[in-house]
This record gives C-alpha cells, structure tokens and sequence, in this order.
C-alpha cells in the first residue's frame, strides 16, 4: 500500500551526456522519482564526473559510450551531435531500447530536405518510424512512438506560439520571428565564439533570415498543422546570441487580416487550456518566468493601427527547449505521467493524465 | 607659432549632466579639443562631483541649475527629460545661446502628434525653428539651426537603415523593426525594472508593436525622405532591454520586391560613402563594433527564397544615439569639423570638411 | 492510506514577502510538502503577486500586513528589515506563533554591542529568548526554541569555514576573510548602488576592515565556540558587490602552527561528517556548485612555504545564507525533517534525523 | 613650424596580435600619435583582420611571423605566450630593434627561480639586460634598457598598492593579497574554462596561496623596494577570475604595526604625487574608474580597533596591466613623453617630461 516501496523504477542510460543539453537531462533523471540512471556517456570526459565539467552538475560518473549497456535499460536519451546520432539510434533501437534522440537526424520529415539541411545520412526506415515530439501538439503520436524525435529550442519556442494561429488558418502573409538565446544553445565545446570576452557586452544575430536549420524545422511544424491545401506562411527567421547563460525569447510578427489580438490570445488559450507547462497572458512572455523551468510562456500584443499582432514566447532553451521535454516525451512513451519529475508535487500515479 | 595657444576653446554648457546621456557628453566635452566645458547642471546631485555617481565619470563638479551662466557660453546642452525641457530651452534661445536638445520635445514636428505621444507642452514658435538633427541625413539644416532636436537612440538606429531604402522607394509594405538595447538607455535614477537583479539573465521586451513614442519618430523620418506623394512604410516596432550596459542593435525585416540584397547593400553604401562615422557591411552589424564609439555599423543580409530583406543596424545608445551625435551637431552648430573631438586624429582646423 | 492525505499541512505565514530573501522564503514554503502558506504579507505591493515584482516568483497574492491573521498559523518569517523587525516579533510570539527572524534584530547577544552596531530598540526579555540558528552549529537549542534568529548571510558563510578551526583552537592571529557577494544580497529597493548600470563590469569593495555589521556576528560564533578562556580570533572582513545575481564566496587566510592544510581539511570533514547540506574538499569551494541550492561547499588549500592555509566557503546568499536555513530551522522548530523541502527525495517522516 | 608635419613616425612592430594583450596593444599604437604599425603577426591568423577576430579590435591585416621584417622598426613589442617568447626576443635583439616583451620571460632575475616558475628555458646574457618595467617605479633604468620585460597584470596591481610601504619599512608580517580579474586576462584562445557558460554566475578561486607565478613576480618587487638587509614579506597571493571582461581589484590586508591608515595613504600619495597615471585616495579602490583606461586607482581604509590597513588597487588587466604599460615603456625608450598616446591632450613634445 506504500507508493514508494511499490513504484518500479525504469531503468534508462543517456548517450553524450557531457554537453550542456545532456548534462541537464542527466540532472532531470537523476531527480526524477521513477527514472533510475543506469549509465551516462561522453567519449572526451570518459572516467571523470560530470561536476568535473561544471559544478553545477550534479556528481555523476561519466563512462565510455562502449560501456554503456544498452540492453539494461529501457530508454535511451540520445544527446550527441547531429550526424553522429543517427546511426546511433539505429543501433539502439536494435537493441531493445526505446529512444528520445535529441539530435537534428530524425526531425525532418521529407529525405530530400535533411539531407540538402544537415548532409548526412540517416537511416529511412528508422526516419520512417520517428515522432516529433513537441508534445502539447504530438502527444497521441508520442505515446505509441518507439523513436521520438525532440525538436529544436528555436523550432518549440517558435511554433508553440505560431502553430494554433495557422491551424486556424489566422496568418496571413510570411511571419518574422526575431530570436534570442542564452549561450548554453551553444553547448560546451570551446570555441572561440562562445567565450565570456566574444559573448559579453553584445547581442550577436547570426544566420539570418534563412540561413538557419531551424527555420525549415519550424516550416514543417506550421505546414503539418495548417489546414488541407493550404501552404504554410513563409518563415523568416533570425536568430541572436545573448549574453545570458539560459533561456530562450522569440517575438514573433504575424499579420492576421480579420482577427484582432485578442482573437489571437483567445485562439493560444483555447490551445493551451490546462496545459500544465504552458502559460498563456496578454502581456509579453519573460525569460525570467521561465528559466530554469520545463515551462513556456507566451504573450499577445497588438499593433495599434494595423492588422498586425506580436507574439512572444520563452522557454529555457535546455528545459522545455531539450532535456525537460525530453523528459515530458520519454514519460509518455514509458506510461507515466507526463510532466513526472518536472513539477513540483506530480508523484507517479498508475493514471496518466 | 603654437597651435594650442591659437586655438579658440568656445564655451558651453550642460544641463541636466548626472544622467547618463549628459554624464557620456560631459565626458565628451572634457575629452573635446575646442570645447570649454562651463557648466555642467544636475538639481538633485548639485554640489557632488560628477564621478561621485559613477566612477567611469569625470571628475566634473556638478552645479544647481539657478547657478548656470546662461551668458557664458555659446551652446547649451539640454539633457533633461521631456517635458522639463521644452520651456528651458525657450529660455536659452532667448539667452542667446544656441541648442542641442537631447530630449523628445521638439522632436516631432506636427504639434497635434507631438501632444499625443508626450502630452506635454512646447512652445510652437520655438518647435517651428528646431531642426531635427540626424546629421548625415540632415547637416545642411543642421548648419544653420539655432535649435536641434537630438534624435533618440532607437530612431537614430533604425532610420540609418531604413531612410536610404525608403528614399529610393525600395520597400513594399511594413518594416518591422526588432531593436535590442543596453541598459544605460533606461537612465541613471533608481528603479526596479533597471536593478542589476532584474535585469541580469533577461531580455525585457516592453512596449511592442506601436507603444513606444520613438515609433512615431522613425515613421516620421522616413515620411520626411520617402519619394513626393507616396506614404512612408508602416513602422512596426518591438524594443527589448538587454543585459548589456551600452549599445543597441536593429534587426529589421523589409521587403524590397524587385531589389535584392544587393541592391540594399548598394542603396546604402552609396548614401554613406565617405561618412567617417557609417560603415555598410555585408554581414551583420555588431554591438561589440560600435560599443563606447560614435560610429553606427549597417549590415544587409538575403533572405533566399524570399523578396525580403534583413537590416541590421548597431550604435553606442549613448554614442551616435545621444551624445556624441549631440557633439556631432553642436560641432557643425560652431563651424568645427564635425568629428572633431569624436574620432582620433581630427584636430581642429579652419575648413570645415 | 494515501500520504498526500494523511499528512496535516501546517500553517505558516510570511512578513514581508517582497524583498529577495522574503520572495526566495515563500517559492521555498509553496514547494514545500508539509507547510502550507497563509499569508505573504507586503506593505509597498500589497494587492500585487509577488511574480508581478519578478516573473521569477511564484504566484502569490501579497497582502497588507494588518490583513495578516497572526493566529492562523503556528510559525512566522519574518522578512523585515533590521529595525522594523524587532517589535513585530514580539507582537508575533505573543500571539502565538513560533518565529524565524531573517532580520538582524534578534543575532547579537550583547544588547550593548547590538545598540552600537544596529542603533535600534530591541525586546530584552525577547533578545534573552533568541537562538542563534546557526542550524549546523546549534541545532539542537534551535529545537526547542520560540523564536530564532537566522544568521545573516556572510556570517553564515564565513562561519562554517572557521568555527571548526577555532573550536580546536588550531588559528593564531587575526582571520582575514575577503568576501564576494551577488547582488540579490542588496534587495530589491531601487538604489543607484545596484542598478544594473552601476554593477556591471565592476568588482565594488564596500565597508572594508571592520565597518560591516556582519563582521561582529562573525566574531559572535566564533567567540562562542572557542576554548574556555581563548579569546576568538580578530576579525578583519573585506566584503565585495559582484556582478552576479545569487551566490557569494568567502576567501579566508587564516595562520595555523602546526596544523597542515590536511590537518584543517580533517577538522571541517570530522565537523561536517554526515551533513546532507555540507560538502568539504580539498578544491576551492565554487558558486556554481551551490547557486540556487541550500547548501554550502568548504575547500582548503596550503599556502606552500607557509604556516598559513586558505579556506574558501560558498553559498547561496538567499539559500543556506538566508531562505534555505530559516526552513532548516522552521523544520527543526515544528519537529520535521530537517532538510524537508530543500532536498529532492526527502519527503516527511514521522521519525526526525 | 608645423608640429604634425615636423614629426617624425617611430616604425614598430607587434607579434603576437590576436591574443586579448597583443589586440589592446595594437589598437593603442595604431591611435598612438608617433608610432607607426609596420607589422602585427599571428601564427594561427595570419592572413586575417584582427577585427575579425573581435568587433570591437580595429581592422588591421595579421602577417604571418616569417613575414615580418624586423629591420624595417626600431622597437618590436613581444606579446607572446611564455616559452615562445624567450628564443624571439633574443632574435630581435640581435636584429637591431629594442624590445617591449609582454610575456613572462625575462621577468623574473633570479635564474633559478625563472627555471622553476616557468620551467622554460631563456637566454642568460639577455636575461641580464632585461630591465622590470614597471614603470612608476623603474623609469630610470627603463630609459637606457633595449630590452624591458613588461610586468605581468597582478604583480603591477598589486606591488603598485604594496612596494611604497614595504620601501619605508612599514609592514610587519605577510601581505595577504585577494586578487579578482576580469577574464580577458585569461587570453582568447578557446578553453572550456573561459566560456561564457562557465564564467557567468561565479567568482572562481583558482592557484590560492602560493601556486600563482606571479606572487613570485610580486616577491621579487617587494625584495627589491626592501630596506637593505631586510626580508620582504611573505606574500600570500590568492587570484579569482570575475564575471567582467576587464578590469582588476586587488584587496590587500597588510598589518602596519605603528603606523594608521592615515600614515599608509600619505605613503602613497608622497610615492605618486605627480604621477598622472595613478590616483591615491582614502576610498577603496574601483574598477569602474580605471576599466579602459591606462590608469591605476589605490585606496586605503583603515581597520578599526587593529593595526591592520586595507589597500585596495585596481588597473585595466589590458591596460596599465599590459598593453598601456608597455606604451609607457616604450614611449620612455624612444624618448617620448611617457604618456602620449595613452592621455588624451598628451601630444608629442620634444622635451620628456
């Protein structure tokens, strides 16, 4: 009758877990009441802890990925570099394990546009079985996925806000999504880019317009949900390193002929109505409600005078952005409720929600 | 035979000095080869030195307003917060002196548009004469001014960027405009929303969409350059605070149908070429370029696939967005060369360039 | 059968809410299992929520402090200013509810010396009451106390580094302690000290030597804890503002003859043995290890050639420095866990550590 | 009669460009009214524009090393890593030019001390050339050396604050020095530790006590200012990196038995008086007020009720903590007034000051 003796805990690994984006899923399972940690990887930190690499970290040996059992475990989270993941996951998959693939390789849907976006191979049959899991949108598809593919930071924040106002068919003409991210997007390898002395004192835009991977991740989501027939709006994308260490803005400029703002916030709240990890207002969103958090924020502005309206959202970049919905995700996919480990006062119930 | 001894210093003033706009033009009067700095004004810190208040500040002895010598000097500076400034700059002008007003008060020149954005009065005989003092665009009336209204930090960015395009009928429907800036743009007096604790691991958007006063600023600079007979573009305007102390980028989306990057990238290196204080690049422009400078970086960037393009633009809001174009102007104002004080190596001399 | 059930919320209430330790205080109770928030109370925001001051708050509804129902719950924080607080404690105990006073009103034993360095009235027959809830060095007197005064945040950090050195009379000569603190130790009142614009790229020594009032509460438990008859060790405390939000560190010198840096490794390890708070090593002790957390982090390292060794402390200035310990000791005070609420997986027991 | 046209261009040259020390040193040659940039190489660069490296670098072009005629200058400034220094200067010398060298090399007078600080090894003839430039303190032999080692950022920082009271004999006991730089002090090349991501949020204690190379450099100062027959004090030297990209404080505790704060500040400002580069007062020393600067700032606050004082000293990492420095040495090797170049008004006289 004692819940914490009964509860099974399910055993997982994480493959690359000394990035900034594995090294936060590291934390979450560790934290996470029903997920028992069975082994994390990195190939350059082999044998030390992962505290070593920031204190902020919690205290967890890291092994080679050749010592990694993947038939001990039930779900792998896959967190290496795009390109390096995609046969990765075909082995795990192979294996035994159920996979959350952090990576860029199983995201896009059409062949053609991964390979013309990342150049490198994948596997079409596995490419074939992904899910994209931004779960408030996917969530049916997620449950009875073997491989979830987690979007990007840019893509969730992005379409969170954009995606219920073109499923409504809303949106007129292209939407301008002007991006800004804390550095931790970057990861932890060193370059030069992402030094304290390149990054502090600036905002910096890069690959504007269309030059970033994202922007076709962000496409494929609006396309998927926009109604029969009709074409997605163009997406011009422009992207900012800021010098914050997490989360994540988009503020986002969309024309919608026929529909006011408040028609706009109406729509996200319909959308969103007992989303747990989703939070709706008619102010901006903040980065600082959301940092260090597995939620969104999104706010609704008008433009006086004009048939425009603004919306912004925020997620931490490493939370909502990666390890969190992973985590939201790998919970779904195992039958436990879907932001277990996440929020505060969710314990393991035998019903999901 | 010895040039400094030749050299006539003219004297000036400041009003309103403890600011962060007059601290960086008190500097740069101090630092200024043919300026003589007589006054500079603060109410609430009269009587406390300059660098009292920050230790980056000169060591200027700050003065009660009622102990200005209005008819000591040649120009004043009025850096005092809208509103307070229209009626002291009707009494300087009638003092003798002529003006570079940094605030928003004779910005505007329709005084029905004036009332609606600031709600304060001016004196209309006075606003008829001041001359808006975007130097590069407007030097010919800055020359012969009494008065120049200063433009504002946001304004100036953007309208560097976008008049050219404008001017040559460039652009197709609205510009949306995305403008980070440092904070010093928010000023020196102590409020929440500029505490170190709400600022840090943020970026604030406020204001979005047609909230902000200087919108209308930008519109009406782009009316005053757009082609005889034709509507200046809608300004869609989104301003966000960032955790950086100076500085201020324009992320700025146009459509130029029937003109390519390219032809943006050559609209505006033609309207500044040779223009000490403008480089047009064809990468994006960065903060970290023109920080502490009195120079304005312009960067153009394609958006493929689309007739749009992005503009990016970056000032010190402190440098060419206040003071140093406040120098700028006042030095066309007395007949020196206009850099002259701003840009290593321009001493002064008899022609003006 | 269900624990959520069974287990008996218990009530407390909050004074003064607003400032950062009051805000970290109260998200600290609303995720806390066994307690059960009645009232925040906030004169300057009342009818506000706290996440209207810092979208990082929790939602909470500020009430004015005469709207708080002292009986309604069986412990109160109060979060008030120095001065303020000590009146409002006595009004508290005396109508019930046990307290944890984050306040200084309440720390100094010596009403002569608490009249020096705060200048302020006090309750005698309250002050005699006082435990200083140092919760590692004094729990058990925190156990049975009716009111506990909870350490300030340097006294907190400095004096786990050096109590247990000069418990074993191991220090000759003065401590000199260098201090570095994030800026959330100010509060949230807008001064012109702690905007973002005065803190940034700035490192700011403040009250150096002997002028900060932490430094007597410092000597205070070092005093306490020393051998009968030794005068405690000189305190000499250079505290510094740094750009950072939460977190501080303190650097200590201290001379120990005959005592290696192993040898004051051993006494902190022996000291702080099975603490769940307290981690000991022989690296320097970092912020980012204990940065939104309610523990602390203890390194010792030699001074080669030298009978000096360097013992470096951190913790988080609103954690373990003030709104994690006033939960440590509520826990103790009403008989829970003592780290129920701070540390993940520790749920309420019957049974106490 | 025409002092711009009478004066005579120094040619130099720079290698090692692209590190944070060789960038601020170019940047001040290249706005230095007399010196004439013939050449700025870098070995991984080369080929590049230094303001590619960083925005805020001007646009110089980097030439390979093999690519640099040594001839073709009369003073070649050495900004190269320890080690590789050591081989070139010897080679410029040979060649003809004087020499400024930024690195460690020819620091430290004591040969088997530079052996087992830096374990490289050097020239010993040329080691006995070497003059120790700090420049306050040695301008003397700095006039007549061909080749000045250029003190490192602490060692100016700190023994700027310390030599004048160790010179008269006033300190009893070791000098504790707590040290905290900005992280340009820690160069550009990329290192997982000088990440933004690793730098943000924490103050980090690195090499305590007596593990730093440059306490041996500050060691050496202090013998050198000593009484004769007197030992130095004992130098406990413990350096933080800081969430600033420049600027350095160092908080120094000196116990001066017989003399008050009051004797260690005139000590101070009797040693500077004149100086223009260093400001002596009785507050503590600030970052902000030197940051970008060539200048140093010292404060002493006395601790009360202790025959301890507290001096407090901080310089520009880059500037007086290098590259101005060496300006300064170099502007004294060619003849020129010290400071020219770096004070603004200081123009090339013929008469040194």
């Amino acid at each position: 009758m004692n819940q914490p003796i009964s509860r099974r805990a399910i055993p997982v690994g994480i493959l690359g877990a000394s990035g900034t984006s594995g090294a936060e899923l590291t934390r979450l399972v560790e934290d996470h009441p029903d997920l028992e940690l069975r082994f994390a990887t990195s190939r350059s930190a082999a044998g030390r802890s992962l505290c070593d690499l920031d204190p902020a970290c919690p205290d967890v040996p890291l092994v080679h990925p050749d010592d990694a059992d993947l038939g001990s475990v039930e779900l792998v989270f896959t967190c290496l570099p795009h390109g390096a993941s995609a046969p990765i996951v075909k082995d795990v998959l192979a294996a035994g394990p159920r996979v959350v693939d952090l990576s860029g390789d199983y995201r896009l849907r059409d062949a053609g546009l991964h390979t013309s976006v990342y150049g490198s191979p994948r596997d079409p049959a596995v490419a074939e079985r992904a899910v994209y899991g931004l779960t408030e949108l996917t969530r049916r598809e997620v449950d009875r996925a073997r491989l979830v593919a987690n979007p990007g930071c840019y893509p969730t924040c992005a379409a969170l806000g954009l995606a219920p106002l073109v499923a409504r068919d809303m949106v007129d003409g292209p939407v301008i999504i002007d991006a800004k991210s804390g550095v931790s997007g970057a990861g932890r390898s060193p370059k030069t880019g992402t030094l304290f002395v390149s990054v502090v004192d600036d905002v910096r835009p890069y690959k504007l317009g269309a030059a970033h991977r994202h922007r076709v991740e962000i496409a494929q989501t609006l396309q998927r949900v926009a109604p029969d027939g009709k074409p997605a709006p163009t997406v011009i994308f422009n992207p900012h390193v800021v010098p914050i260490e997490r989360g994540m803005l988009a503020t986002m400029v969309v024309r919608t002929p026929g529909h006011s703002a408040a028609d706009v916030l109406d729509a996200l709240r319909e959308t969103y109505a007992g989303e747990p990890l989703i939070e709706v207002r008619d102010q901006p969103a903040r980065i600082r409600a959301v940092a260090r958090t597995p939620r969104a924020q999104l706010g609704v502005s008008d433009v006086a005078g004009t048939d425009h309206v603004v919306v912004t959202s925020t997620i931490d970049n490493l939370g909502k952005g990666a390890a969190a919905q992973a985590i939201q995700n790998a919970n779904r996919m195992l039958g436990l409720p879907e932001t277990l480990g996440l929020v505060p006062g969710v314990l393991a119930r035998s019903d999901s929600p």
